[in-house]
């Protein structure tokens, strides 16, 4: 691939805060309202928003073969349609355009004035229309966490585990970007030693520490993708709390999988983070034993050190960091698992989304949901004013952070940061 | 609601052949390609399919609030989210253009000349762009079978069962129309004793006679739709067949449910007949015991008496009926499945889509898959050359069809028509 974005050594003329997540190598892209209430697609540098569809009218990305139109519209999808190739090209421009050398923009005040937003003018909006949502499943830590609470602890993983990456359709409705509340879910559960359900708000709110990956259009039904040409179909990732109600969630799933403790809302950062951005960050996903089946092996580093926190802030609490974890824990990589989604000749298109799972590390202050980090309940989180935490508690806000850094460089995701609210409409009744 | 269109006494000047499935009580809605290769959205008395962008174009649709370019499109989404009182207006609208005493259309050639088609002349579309996919589970007998199957016979189904509609999450853009052949999937099994999985073609190619429902804009996030409401956001059902490769699905399926074993494909019948066209064919909903919790119960027939069956056609053998069901035997309602899926917030868009789920009789020649059809094979269907078949076969068509009769109209759905093919590729490498 062509490193020009990626030159570590480049500076903007835009000011970027000491441990931005959004250097000049960054240029990540997003779907904002502008102050004058319009949709565009952007870009960001440090703390400033960036009108790709300003800057394309004002011929800006000349000579890149882009209709005119494809960046004022109220979702990437199009533009991701148009391909791996065209990303880069344009994401070489924006490095151009911004470079501390380039005065044309940066000596122009009525450009400027058009293109630029501060994060304080803008409305963040979800970057694509999903089509579908799959989740995978692909932490072995969090398989065997599970495993153990819920099954047999000497014997976690279920028999298929360690031969597939296990996933399951999600619901692309009910994703929202960071910043939208998010209501507790009405739902039938079986209380303990009961033998029929209650109905009520689940008590059990959770969240889940996941990233997900964003697709192009890959194939026509029928095709599968390679392990090999797998992430030319990657557009970018985010971050995703996979929102779950346990409560909910074991009394419904069994045989067809969670449903209802699942798609009452799920999250996501705004900002999509292409492939080629983290570049640098390759590293090697865990050793597979047993070895995979051929259409699941794959050759280099197909995975990344992206460092992820949760963070939790309550009514009476500041914000205070839970969990810390890495991406590059998945035992399955995200071309295993679009090699896997495929070799039946399912569709992917562009927009699609695909959950990692909960990425929970190896020791227990790195797991990715409250249901680990408390064992079900029974090592409750201490908060700094000394309350506890089991369970998320309404009014709470859960911040998911992720970020990649050496010595040269920090490439970030943002956040996505949701607060819980009550049951829809319990403050109506009250 | 208005019964205009569901007049039984009406006749067309559009001659409909005896036993049509599309009189012009049903005025069904889809989208096609007309002999110009223009997409445009349509419906259908007789064979004969009609141009409804280029009827509104010349004016039929005067004092009906709609956008110009509403029938102008290759989805039904936005007419869709226009609303039931809109649907209604149009519906019709069409019953008087087409009805035998209004020669307005019927005495203009020229405009006659733009609007209808044979149906040789157009090629069916899929109707709508599926946001989201879901499949229930509904019928008592099918999930009955399948307990008695693979789990225990006298403990057949899961506590959880009787209390909800259970379902779960499918793949929307591995939907397509009838006519599509699909390819049998590749995909990782476990053969019968062994304990490492091995990768192949499936073996067990199942289909599963379904009948969907597609919504209009329900809700907002957060906010539940009642039993009550749920009818006034259902716009139509179509025939579904949720193919399944029962041997993929065996090994994959614990604990998040089907995955590859569904989403290599899913076909539906091309005209989405309204709930309105359906009026005159309700019935009740089999009596459920133990009464549901609160927000699943409902009043009034909330079901329909729709006479489904699947005809299987061989490369040696004309197309044979091998089962006959009927949508009424569903025990939770499609009220009941809408209310379930909303409880807890889930957003529900226009041009979503919810299936059935496999729908079973109670006799042994009224099962809605060849998996109970032939109890896992072992007593085969015999063809009509006397060859067998325990699941479907490459080449094979497999053929869903759906009516409603009563004395003076019948109402029916036409077909959901699909060949199976050799995994893709497959004649390449030979």
């Amino acid at each position: 691939m062509s490193q020009t974005a990626n030159d570590p050594n480049r500076k903007s003329w835009i000011s970027v805060p000491t441990d931005s997540d959004f250097p000049i190598q960054n240029i990540p892209f997003g779907v904002f309202l502008t102050r004058d209430d319009v949709i565009t697609i952007g870009t960001r540098i440090g703390n400033t928003a960036i009108d790709l569809g300003a800057l394309h009218q004002l011929g800006y990305f000349r000579d890149i073969p882009l209709t005119d139109d494809i960046f004022l519209q109220d979702t990437l999808n199009d533009f991701i349609s148009d391909g791996q190739k065209t990303w880069r090209l344009v994401r070489n421009r924006i490095a151009n355009i911004f470079d501390q050398n380039n005065k044309t923009l940066q000596h122009n005040k009525n450009h400027r004035k058009v293109v630029l937003f501060d994060l304080d003018e803008i409305e963040m909006q979800l970057p694509v229309q999903i089509g579908d949502y799959t989740d995978f499943y692909s932490s072995k830590e969090h398989a065997t966490n599970v495993g153990s609470m819920f099954r047999d602890p000497n014997n976690a993983l279920l028999p298929n585990w360690l031969h597939m990456p296990v996933g399951y359709h999600g619901r692309s409705s009910s994703i929202v970007p960071s910043g939208i509340p998010i209501h507790r879910p009405m739902g039938q559960t079986l209380p303990q030693g009961a033998e029929t359900p209650v109905f009520g708000p689940s008590k059990l709110v959770d969240f889940e520490l996941e990233m997900a990956f964003i697709t192009t259009d890959a194939n026509q039904l029928g095709e599968p993708i390679s392990t090999e040409d797998a992430e030319n179909y990657i557009f970018g990732m985010v971050l995703f709390n996979d929102w779950s109600a346990r409560d909910i969630q074991k009394w419904e799933y069994v045989p067809l999988g969670p449903f209802l403790s699942k798609n009452f809302a799920s999250s996501i950062s705004p900002w999509i983070v292409t492939l080629d951005a983290l570049e640098p960050f390759r590293v090697e996903s865990p050793k597979q034993d047993p070895v995979p089946l051929p259409y699941l092996q794959y050759k280099g580093r197909k995975s990344f050190d992206i460092h992820l926190e949760v963070d939790i802030e309550t009514k009476n609490t500041p914000p205070q960091t839970i969990t810390k974890s890495n991406f590059k824990h998945m035992y399955w990589n995200m071309s295993q698992q679009l090699a896997h989604h495929t070799i039946n000749g399912c569709k992917v298109n562009s927009g699609d989304m695909m959950g990692s799972g909960t990425i929970s590390g190896t020791t227990k202050d790195s797991y990715g949901s409250m249901l680990e980090l408390t064992w079900r309940g029974e090592n409750p989180i201490i908060l700094s004013d000394g309350s506890e935490r089991k369970f998320i508690e309404d009014g709470d806000t859960i911040t998911l952070k992720g970020y990649c850094k050496n010595d040269k460089v920090r490439i970030g995701f943002g956040e996505a940061s949701n607060k819980l609210l009550p049951p829809f409409g319990s403050k109506k009744r009250k």
